[in-house]
């Protein structure tokens, strides 16, 4: 008798949350997790200032774009290779594991050393990318929802990396578009449970592109980790009103250490009320 | 020479946080007060109960509705005169203030002893039925966002009270409409910091209707507390698979002391946070 | 044995559709109306102006606001009772039977002369109002959508008026709110067919708050023709620049007598395209 | 003195509409044309009799798809270069130029004889793929829009198109996400004339993906070519209840026939109204 095949990222095909390991930091199972660092990589000195800033305030990952995907043809696209040259460099010299973009299967040479790939909202329906990543990397990749996607077609973009071959992917919500005219975007944070429910990948929310607006970007990281997320990507800049992008959503270093110990503080609280519902665990 | 006049709403015209005195709970200015109770008052047996068991896991009001606005006028339409009566009741027999929902202005006598007037998501720009509120009553009106309004639609909802003659106004955020299918409505959640910024008024989450799921009101309450609500309104019924109207997003009375434990947690963190960012006050 | 009710406004429980007579002018049934008029009533002159020009290129109902929901208390809320005593001034001189809008039952006393009584998309769901009206008066109801308000939700509005006793209801589209930003709502034309299928009521559509823009006014209008919908209801202003209310999306005189030309056009071929498909009817 | 380049999709910077060659068909400056066939190639049986019916009803190209974009992994993904073959045996057959999607630029060199290419909504943004098919060909581009994209994104996004060489663009607007539960999405109709004040290139419409029901493909069809589109692609099915996907959007023959030819009274009517409004030209 035929048995119909469970979907890989269901619970039922995989009950315990999966644990991806990402160049040595953990994200997913229980801890949380913090991601940070410019939209668009810009130069050396830029990167090395905030890499050293987000790391001294807690942040384990590092993220900047050095392949962006512009709405317009005529805004910057990103340093592009020499971007993940710099990226590396930080690395080198902070010791945090990197997080940056991929647009094009032709780039994925320039991305051996980096940690982790992400695949942004914008492509998170191009499916030939997805499976030609799978194919090629089992390297952890962060998959960012539509900005129109349900659940659902984020789940099964995942299942197309999963199906693939790869089992190291990290799902972000970073938003949705809706009639809200305050907003950027609306910061879809029920999506976190939702999803905890169907699937066993860990989940990330990214305020910054969620709100559009830095000072928006605190208070909905305390209630991401509140809500039970698996940990957070930030941007953060040095001279946000000259960042090349995103300058109106990006926190300065002294904010970004605000943001972070607070949302310390409620982590810690959701850490301690998850242990004293399980006491024996 | 004539000065314009600010809108009464905006923290330009009023610079500290409105408290609204609800029957001696005091709303907004840094508290976190939870009103629960059931969707519909059903019977005295129904709504003792439930009235007892909140309370004694830190509900400061009650709410239940007497008058209900359903899609359909072959819904139960809710007791009416007799609902108001048992809850106040329950009033009288627990202490917990009481909060129901007013539909038509020539109900508002049978109001008198009720604490707290709600005006629901469907009644928001319903302006005369604002108008008439505010000349006849500055009892605490909970003012719920239509759930496809701007968040300037309902300030200025909140203007017409305020206008009128009656400042104690508080905000509700209840969830909106978007294209999302996994949940009843999507939690607006940024909504609150994004009011505390434009108004002085109370801003509370209604998790209920925003989820429309019994499992999601407890994460989405504890990032509301998080993200720095003044207060939640829960449903809660103690028997939800025969509720009346909206068992699907009734708390059991079990549920809802986790809940409320929970929150409250959260809620410590929020407050020992910003004595620590504040230290002298 | 009890059998099951059918909703009054389903096809099941009225096959034929239904013709509504207002004020001699039938709506529904295979014809097409035009209901144009200015947004607010502001003086004799404007409305008298407006009402001659509408008359003479097509229009058979004149539509003018009285009573106005307006987003801000400060905003010019209508000439009230003075506004009815016009629009009924212009009925007698140029026989167009007038739409008009009530917000309040208290007001209903003013509307005994008046045509059609307009139900705005802020009012949709003012249950109380709607059973209010079916009460008082068999008058036609021109029941207008809500900017978030489901094609059920509509239904069961208009479902409220006709268990209440007035089965003379005219449905309105006028536009829902959406992501886009390009247009101040976005015409949702597809509920026309969609709404035939469920109901005998008739069915207009609002090409001015569907759109917010005066220019996009006639290609929604033409449109609405081909789509099937019974109708029209259009602002129209002599001195658009200078309206109280919606200048932007009032067309003048001369860019209505376009309008209704080319609808014709369309309506025409339409009724072509019916008597050719049913050559004996 | 340096000056700003204007957009190239502008109406500024190219007054006249571009009129796209396909295959010996011409898109854009005032002709009406039908895109029809199925969803996707299924067999040479099938695709022959389809072409064939669509053909006899008017449509003047042959769509089809090859390589299909799924939500799951597990869904039917297309024949791929077989589905391709079929098509060009279509295409000599019944003389129909054909169209169909591309979702990686490596598929290019199957695209040889293909006369137009299509850029599907999920790969509206996949910003890569729009520059190196740019590169590679300068054949039309048929451009679907996102179900969440603003006009002016993709309005951008064929930017990338024309800034990298290629002039031969047509936009089709295909339903947009809302909070409607009724049909599939929403058919933003009033894109087209807004499209057209911004641009001078060609928009057409999807009837069959803005609904997602076949009974509603012939109304939005109609409204369509009422409202300015300058054509259709529609699915078109002769079993559409065993079609490997969107059979419930899929018209028999039978029904292609009978909306193509109402679809044709609606633009005669356009046409004359155009001719009457400019009479020398």
């Amino acid at each position: 008798m035929e048995s119909k095949k469970l979907d890989l990222h269901t619970r039922e095909a995989h009950p315990s949350p999966t644990v991806v390991d990402c160049g040595g930091v953990d994200v997913g199972g229980g801890t949380f997790r913090i991601i940070a660092g410019p939209c668009s990589v810009e130069s050396e000195g830029q990167l090395m200032r905030i890499a050293r800033a987000v790391k001294a305030s807690g942040a384990t990952l590092l993220r900047g774009g050095a392949f962006k995907p512009r709405t317009s043809p005529r805004s910057f696209q990103g340093l592009g290779a020499e971007g993940i040259r710099l990226l590396l460099e930080a690395k080198r010299e902070t010791g945090l594991p990197i997080v940056t973009e991929l647009m094009n299967i032709n780039h994925i040479g320039l991305f051996n050393d980096v940690d982790v790939i992400q695949i942004g909202a914008r492509n998170m329906q191009n499916f030939d990318l997805l499976k030609e990543l799978a194919a090629h990397t089992k390297k952890p990749i962060l998959l960012k929802r539509g900005f129109a996607a349900t659940l659902r077609e984020l789940l099964m973009s995942a299942e197309y990396l999963l199906e693939g071959g790869n089992p190291n992917v990290i799902l972000c919500e970073r938003g949705i578009r809706t009639f809200v005219r305050e907003t950027r975007n609306t910061p879809d944070l029920v999506a976190v449970p939702v999803l905890k429910e169907l699937t066993h990948l860990p989940v990330i929310v990214d305020p910054s592109h969620a709100t559009g607006a830095a000072r928006l970007v605190k208070p909905v990281a305390c209630a991401a980790a509140a809500i039970g997320a698996d940990g957070l990507i930030v941007e953060v800049h040095d001279d946000p009103s000259h960042a090349l992008c995103d300058g109106d959503q990006s926190l300065t270093p002294g904010q970004f250490d605000d943001m972070a110990r607070a949302v310390g503080a409620f982590v810690d609280t959701r850490l301690s009320l998850a242990r004293s519902n399980h006491p024996t665990t």
